[in-house]
């Protein structure tokens, strides 16, 4: 069965959240006179994302969209912190800043080339509105945004992955995730895409990322630029 | 309140299904043998678009997508002409030509244009897969597929035209409907958008579509380039 469309995980394997939200958080708060490590400040904010949407997966809470659980986690951060004086104001600017993370240097021209031959579309677990903003700020061209919002649920949810093939019309064994986890491609594989892994060894700091898969994959690439060329795209 | 993104009826008001339907038409069933006038078959396929989809917003029907509605329909003109000669290949293969109608000439260049001020995104009763297609097939770049699909209902429903601005992180008033069509910039209004108006005087033959909107519309304008002068675009 050919390869149709590619759909991609973004946090992580298209842009490096760690680093932006670390000079963010840093931009933000230090003139509040507040200080810290603030990768560590990034490492905490992110921590808080998988046990917030479990409980949205086990059906405890309804599905919203993801600004509204980072808002939730990023309380819970500046509470651990006792970091009473960020106002209001100030958290929703944080929180926005998940809206124009930067990308890994490879993604902008590697996507370029693989939409050439694919139909390209992010599966995530951001919702539209926030995928669009991160899309206009890297200068990205999707097809279509797919993943959690359209699923009304989130990875590694099997609906997730199968929605987002069908709505861009093909067949899960016609689409391809492509994803710096792999757990998060184990379990595409599990709906029926094809695997596409991309090595990210600094996502969780210098040397703390996935540099190989875990598993076997369809295909293994040390970056876009890489899996292009694997794929033919010129 | 300030205009941040624009959705847009596709139908119409971006291609000119018409002639491009009554082309492929006559391209595909002739070498049959088959002859009729062309664009009356493509302006009676699309006579029971709007029945179909009654059937689905009365709830007399489940949503589904575009092309299954527009292959029931295909069957019913075929039927009402005795082609019975038209087997199930050229039947799929007529249907999917929906996928590819071609654009009005000042289409490709006005988005270009709207979208350096704007996020744009189509609000088309058409589903993402098709407008994925018709939007490679004409080179436009949207920010998105908002529309039918995700709201599970169709144009004019309010929840349709709600769904698409607040899937892209926007408030409906912050959002113009642009179409060629009067009633369905009606129904967006109603729903809370703003709205522009586009002639497209030639789309159910010369001089036989709206060229003057039937009441007062946000914007009016002869084109897409039209409108993105009168909104400020470079």
């Amino acid at each position: 069965m050919t390869i149709k469309a590619l759909v991609f995980d973004v946090f992580g394997t298209l842009v490096d959240w760690r680093s932006s939200i670390a000079q963010d958080a840093e931009r933000l708060l230090s003139p509040l006179g507040l200080t810290t490590d603030w990768h560590v400040f990034a490492d905490d904010w992110r921590n808080e994302y998988q046990p917030a949407m479990e409980k949205v997966r086990s059906g405890q809470r309804g599905f919203c969209k993801l600004d509204e659980l980072h808002r939730g986690n990023l309380d819970v951060v500046l509470e651990r912190l006792g970091w009473h004086q960020v106002n209001e104001t100030a958290r929703e600017t944080l929180n926005l800043c998940w809206h124009h993370l930067e990308q890994w240097s490879d993604v902008e021209k590697g996507l370029a080339r693989l939409r050439q031959q694919f139909v390209l579309a992010p599966c995530s677990n951001g919702h539209i509105g926030l995928m669009v903003q991160l899309a206009r700020h890297n200068r990205w061209h999707w097809d279509a945004i797919t993943g959690a919002e359209i699923a009304r649920d989130y990875k590694p949810q099997a609906i997730v992955y199968q929605t987002s093939a069908t709505a861009l019309g093909f067949l899960p064994e016609e689409t391809m995730m492509v994803a710096a986890h792999s757990d998060d491609l184990t379990a595409a594989a599990r709906a029926g895409l094809k695997t596409a892994f991309i090595a990210r060894p600094d996502e969780h700091g210098p040397g703390l990322g996935e540099s190989v898969a875990k598993s076997p994959m369809d295909y293994s690439a040390s970056d876009l630029l890489d899996l292009a060329t694997q794929l033919g795209c010129a």
